[in-house]
């Protein structure tokens, strides 16, 4: 067995880039390509170059660097979307995790990740500048800050705070509370602290 | 956003073709999708071909039908290794998880599978004939079944043993029992019983 474990260069390949995804170990990485070897080949093909052209062709939409597979995305180039209110997220995945609301009609700014000096990543290795420029240049009456509710999201949203505080833009955040469905009994405490703090009228529940 | 949840229908496939592997929901293969979108283009080319050249290139020792690089596989084309003593396993993870014992020194014949009524596979889509022509044609002297201690592995144990019981060949099973490192209490009793029954001369351990 050519000195290492496996009874096949091709396999071992194939296990090895498999296991670089996250959260998958050899063991796994190992029935993923037992799994696609007993595929029929035209399957396999397309799934490998769904991949490949994923990577190799995906754009990045100039207005809010949200994914897209035009120069400006679906959201970005419709005209019933509200252009002057920005919610400025994370990822792509918090794009869709809003947009599956259906409450929202602004239009969105991507980050593309949160202020992380443990994670070495800065202000300069995401899309902050621009959100800046966009802001700054009139047009953006309000920007909603949708960032997770970590010490990063929180060092970011301060970050951009204080370099628009002097514009004429409202500036939100989404609201932190007891989530809908929860028992009371099991949120925690920050949170249940924050959802009194910021208590409001009932009838605007109704 | 083209009437699907995803901004992009690059995003979309890619997704799709990764939520098909075993285990890996919608939420992972979109993890996986936005991992990979990060990665560099040579390196996911790299992932994507290995894949591909997986499935299009892969060859079945003929001898055994392990997985192979060649026609006959490395542990087949061995000369050290005993040729008249066969190990029958269900796949190609068994023959490394037994090459890692270095307990063994014979060849293999992988089934490629256990007879499942339930999962519609019979004999006849297993690698069972090869098996039992090999014996028939002689120079096994010794078939050794390593196949799961399930019902199915069982039934295609009992399966092969009366295809080849009349000829002159000795047909033996892996050993079954408490699992070293097992505190007793907490082995099955179904396990325990059998290694009562199939209790060996301690001086055969030392």
């Amino acid at each position: 067995m050519n000195n290492s474990q496996y009874p096949s260069l091709l396999l071992e390949n194939a296990v090895n880039e498999l296991s670089r995804l996250p959260g998958i170990g050899p063991k796994t990485a190992m029935r993923l390509a037992l799994f696609l070897l007993k595929e029929k080949k035209e399957d396999v093909n397309k799934f490998a170059e769904s991949i490949r052209l994923l990577r190799e062709e995906i754009r990045y939409c100039k207005e809010c660097y949200n994914i897209s597979d035009a120069d400006v995305c679906s959201i970005c180039s419709n005209p019933r979307r509200d252009h002057s209110l920005v919610c400025v997220v994370e990822s792509v995945r918090d794009v869709m995790a809003i947009e599956n609301t259906q409450q929202y009609g602004g239009v969105y700014h991507v980050l593309g990740g949160v202020i992380s000096p443990m994670d070495g990543i800065g202000p300069d290795d995401l899309n902050i500048d621009p959100l800046i420029d966009k802001v700054r240049t009139g047009g953006v009456k309000e920007v909603v800050f949708a960032l997770s509710a970590t010490m990063e999201g929180d060092t970011t949203n301060f970050y951009i705070y204080r370099k628009i505080s002097d514009c004429s833009v409202k500036i939100t955040t989404i609201a932190r509370g007891v989530a809908i469905g929860d028992e009371l009994a099991y949120a925690d405490e920050v949170t249940l602290g924050r959802s009194l703090v910021n208590r409001l009228p009932f009838e605007n529940t109704l």
